[in-house]
């Protein structure tokens, strides 16, 4: 690869420059970006940005320039060296676990500790005793063992009761012997485990004298503690490349009749007693249940900020990439459109531009609806804790509360996570050629975040878990012994309104416009309720109406939600009105057009009609892009990611878009120091391969 | 690595095994595969498919194992040492064009020859005088000469009239010089040109006297024919890593004045004069339409099969993957489900498959048009040979097929494309977690096909086509002088009913489902004439009218070109009755899924009724796809896709899943040559580095 000649390097973009265009674009709109930044994140948490973000860009390590470069073995080496030196950086600053997430955030790849630092250390403290955090928690915080959570299976994935892996209770030595009977019960998909971990919590079916008691977690050591090979017995590795993660060893593990002793088995909730060699049951299984219910509405947290990094690559560039002229310009106007000006890639990112505010608040709605139940359970243990003879006992609005919870975050866990994938690859098409370029940073994301759809519940699957809370709330309702919750209030509304119609004026009113969608989630889940129980369908035949049913109910939440944040008391407090006007019209784009895209379902509840829909479609909604379109990059701005985490050339926040693609092409990339022979008939491939000059040091 | 041990070897799956399930399964079905396959491909491509494959199954370059795991650079050097191969093996074998491009379809994967093969060839042929192809088609068609098609800038994609790249006649000494002014000038994306080309047809702005005449194609020499370096004033490269397509050299391409002769100017259709320096005007500029036509074309008729891939696979998987029990199953019955039996997976998988014949047969009819319209224009050009000295003359119906031709091949592109990219996702996500691995063989097919969405027209912009031509037409038959085609038609049926009303039996009769996508089709248009020419509402305003206009009318085609498939005499003699029974009812489930999901507009227009789509929806939908499902497997089995193809572990035709995924993790994974000191606190990375002992050799 020859040096750039000096003409070259003479070269700029043809005028007006992307810095000008995006510095006119940012001045079109009076929002205050900084207020809307503080209101979304608070101030703490900007300023724990930037002082984590110093201090990562000044590693060589956490380098991103070689990235997008790498194959599968080169990437996992460096995410190996990130990973170490982002512990040694936790150890030396004396990070919490929230600095070590956000610096994780900053770096944006999966890595090698990723499973060890949360579901190993989670699964010890939560399920482990006091005697197991001794001996299984202490070295593992301290990072003298490295651990994984194995559960699920090559065969065996959504379905927990179906594993093959067992774990029978040898009375004569009180021990547990770890046994994988066929292929398909190796651990399969599990993070940290392919390369890096020397410890597994693995779960397996437990077995006490030919009897089985359905899946238990068990401590067993891997790997060599000083040499790191696989122990006798141990067949384990990485499960070869994806379509993404593949920064992260994903790993397979088979056990050959593994011996572990008997505290190896995690006791907090149920054990076996070594002097009666029988089964002790669990004390309160809730509390299980609600380390799921946590994951999942962290996910429904984060979905929104995930959609908006290519929310905001997209709009930026859409901004500073030109296309065509108007068609109707005046003849003799010059240059070309902004293609930002035009409604058909409005009508593309604006909606998700509002949904990333949508899912942001109703992650946050999700996550204090956790915590009040938290507080609600911990009171409940604490009440078991003293009548432990007596067995679990829950009150009735704790296991209320749980039921809602655990819908809850299953029907929002699947929309969130759905929109957000989903979303980032119309953004990504929406930035046309280039987006297809790695230098635009939304494949190498999407591609990583595509999983979140499928683990903790595959996103089709959970929605039978959102319709049986519903039609069990619904036949409380008929029956008249339900809990007074939202859901059971906007059925008894439905069921009284039923006969008049509801005339609900979408197009006029918000809180209508929020009962509209109510009304359809009604509507549908008496429906289903009626093939379930009246016409006595198979659970099956049903599916896609559950699903349809979910998803229907799922968006209610999230424009409820996103209408009761515009109602607090802090945002008027914080933002001023012209900043609560563009995000009210966020509100109404995300809820119109959710609306208009689901229209037979609305028209067939009856709750709106059909003019009312061609409305939206043909008037509000156009009108509510054209008047969100000058705040576009504002709100985008708002989002705050720095330029170093987005690692795009065209997202960059000064619009320098092709001067950075043309650099990372011309100087970063290693193939150019490949010359080819390029005649078929000639034996040689490559003439002068100078490409390991490209390669970063570690 | 170490060895993998006896136990290891000796684990077989848990019963039933894959390839029982998947035996069972195909005796389901009474289809003649084989039959049917004829009647889809015609034996004689089969036959030609068997006999490449097993000359490419025979060749050490061409082994896939290695695929999933090499980084970019790797990939490259493999794509250009089986590029160089596949080239031997043609002139070994006198391929001819067909045989060459089956063998890249069974090869399945970009390489560094692409754009020479295609672009550059066809321009030189279709676009040089007797001359020019002496000059310069000779010796590339030779591969003495390795060239590429440079038209896309880096600040220029879709409008070709923007580009800025100059051309300038020098009448001094009779040369153009070629040049770039600005950054943005670069090309860009350009298949071949990164690393492999030594030629480009540059298309540039061709400037005679200061005064521009629009973009034209000149050839141009960039690297030394011998060295391979670039000349002087010549800056090329690799434009960095993709999505997908990484298997290919896309470069960037600067000039620095660089001139080239008279004859460099691809002269066939416009020239400049060397003795009077003036500009000499094209002879039929629609020859050279006709080209994009026949790309989009192609695609179109690709689309079927790009999908189908991805269906052959999830089918299969999801005929050995087995989830959780049937809910209403009677207690004490044993085993998992089937994941082929759940109506939700039915219901996203089902539908694609039908959208693969649809597309099938929809490419078929396309491609028959653009026959038909190249004889007429082969006749029109003859005529105008005659007239020379009077311009190109077209005949009133050539020019009315071609603007219909133009206008059908966008709007499929455009619906083809988009219903295959996104058709494929679905698929991988129907695989659940094992979709995301590598193995699975749908994420990589789907990454290379996704530019197919943006290329040759982004899916978006080409709805502006259809919609264009579907108003001119409206205006034709309102005024009394359309043409009589399909499309006039329909407008005109509309027109005399719409005051009446359509009351289209869309449940009961198959002509009645085209009608209904008919009227549809005609109650946009008018609509959106009538925003037009009476509200007179801007261009840009009804872009997203447009775009569903588009959609509407290529569902349309795409509904009538497979009902008009099942009513041909060939099918009736080649297939037997069961046969073209199930395809019957895959035509009704593609029609009917497509209606529901497009319902709002199906009942806005009064096309059907409120009451007929829920019973589309709740009945009719899920009825077919019950019965369909039995003969799922038989369908995706008469696409013939060898194993050797699709590469998939999923997918193989004997259901074999789970020991091809664990083969290939444990045997054939590099990673697993690494062997890493885990503690953060250790400055040693890896311990033992054996991943070369993986790579396969060249």
């Amino acid at each position: 690869m020859s040096p750039t000649p000096q003409w070259v390097k003479d070269l700029k973009p043809s005028a007006p420059q992307g810095a000008e265009l995006i510095k006119v674009e940012r001045e079109k709109s009076k929002i205050s970006v900084e207020k809307l930044s503080n209101f979304l994140f608070t101030k703490d948490v900007l300023e724990r940005q930037a002082k984590i973000l110093k201090i990562l860009e000044a590693e060589k390590v956490f380098d991103k320039s070689q990235n997008y470069f790498d194959g599968r073995v080169d990437k996992f080496k460096t995410a190996l060296a990130r990973a170490k030196r982002l512990r040694q950086l936790q150890v030396k600053h004396n990070w919490n676990r929230d600095d070590y997430m956000m610096a994780n955030d900053l770096i944006s790849e999966p890595g090698p500790y990723g499973l060890h630092a949360s579901m190993y250390l989670t699964t010890l403290e939560g399920q482990g005793t006091p005697e197991q955090h001794k001996l299984f928690l202490e070295p593992a915080q301290n990072y003298k063992a490295i651990g994984c959570y194995a559960q699920t299976e090559l065969g065996h994935g959504s379905n927990v009761r179906g594993l093959e892996t067992t774990a029978t209770w040898n009375p004569e030595d009180k021990t547990f012997i770890l046994h994988s009977p066929h292929l398909t019960a190796s651990k399969w998909w599990i993070g940290s485990l392919g390369r890096t971990a020397n410890h597994a919590v693995v779960m397996a079916q437990l077995i006490i004298a030919g009897k089985p008691y359905g899946p238990h977690p068990f401590v067993c050591q891997i790997r060599d503690m000083k040499t790191h090979e696989p122990l006798e017995g141990v067949h384990v590795g990485d499960i070869g490349p994806k379509f993404g993660y593949n920064t992260m060893d994903n790993g397979f593990l088979l056990l050959n009749h593994v011996k572990v002793p008997h505290i190896n088995m995690l006791a907090k909730f149920s054990r076996v007693d070594p002097e009666t060699n029988k089964y002790v049951k669990p004390s309160s299984p809730s509390l299980i249940y609600g380390t799921l219910t946590w994951v999942r509405s962290t996910i429904v947290l984060q979905s929104g900020g995930v959609l908006a990094r290519g929310v905001t690559i997209a709009t930026r560039y859409a901004a500073v990439r030109r296309q065509f002229q108007d068609r109707d310009a005046p003849s003799g106007s010059d240059g070309e459109n902004q293609v930002l000006n035009y409604t058909m890639v409005q009508f593309r990112l604006l909606p998700l531009l509002a949904a990333t505010f949508a899912l942001h608040f109703t992650g946050k709605a999700m996550m204090a609806l956790y915590q009040e139940n938290q507080k609600q359970m911990q009171a409940s243990a604490n009440t078991a804790d003293t009548n432990r003879g007596a067995g679990p006992e829950e009150t009735h609005s704790g296991s209320d509360l749980l039921a809602d919870l655990h819908a809850t975050s299953c029907g929002l866990k699947a929309l969130g996570s759905t929109t957000a994938a989903e979303g980032l690859e119309v953004c990504r098409r929406a930035c046309g050629g280039h987006g297809y370029s790695s230098f635009g940073g939304i494949g190498a994301w999407y591609a990583d975040y595509l999983p979140t759809t499928t683990w903790e519940g595959d996103n089709y699957m959970l929605t039978q878990q959102v319709a049986r809370y519903l039609l069990k709330s619904a036949r409380a309702v008929l029956k008249g012994n339900a809990p007074n919750n939202d859901t059971t209030r906007i059925f008894t509304t439905f069921l009284q309104k039923q006969d008049m119609g509801a005339a609900h004026d979408v197009l006029g009113s918000d809180s209508d416009l929020v009962a509209a969608f109510a009304w359809r989630t009604s509507f549908l889940t008496f429906e289903a309720l009626k093939h379930r129980d009246v016409e006595k369908n198979s659970w099956n035949s049903l599916l896609v109406d559950f699903w349809r049913l979910s998803t229907a109910h799922s968006q209610y939440l999230v424009v409820k939600n996103f209408y009761e944040a515009l109602q607090s008391e802090s945002l008027r407090y914080e933002l001023d009105p012209a900043t609560i006007d563009v995000l009210h019209k966020l509100f109404r784009l995300y809820a119109l057009i959710t609306l208009e895209k689901e229209a037979s379902e609305f028209y067939s509840s009856s709750a709106v009609t059909v003019r009312q829909i061609q409305l939206a479609r043909t008037k509000a909604v156009m009108k509510l892009l054209e008047e969100i379109r000058p705040h576009a990059l504002s709100l985008v701005d708002a989002w705050q990611f720095p330029d170093w985490q987005l690692d795009s050339s065209l997202g960059r926040k000064d619009g320098k878009v092709y001067e950075d693609m043309f650099y990372r092409a011309s100087e970063l990339n290693p193939l150019n120091g490949l010359t080819v022979d390029p005649y078929p008939d000639s034996d040689v491939l490559i003439k002068k391969d100078e490409t390991s000059k490209f390669k970063s040091k570690l």
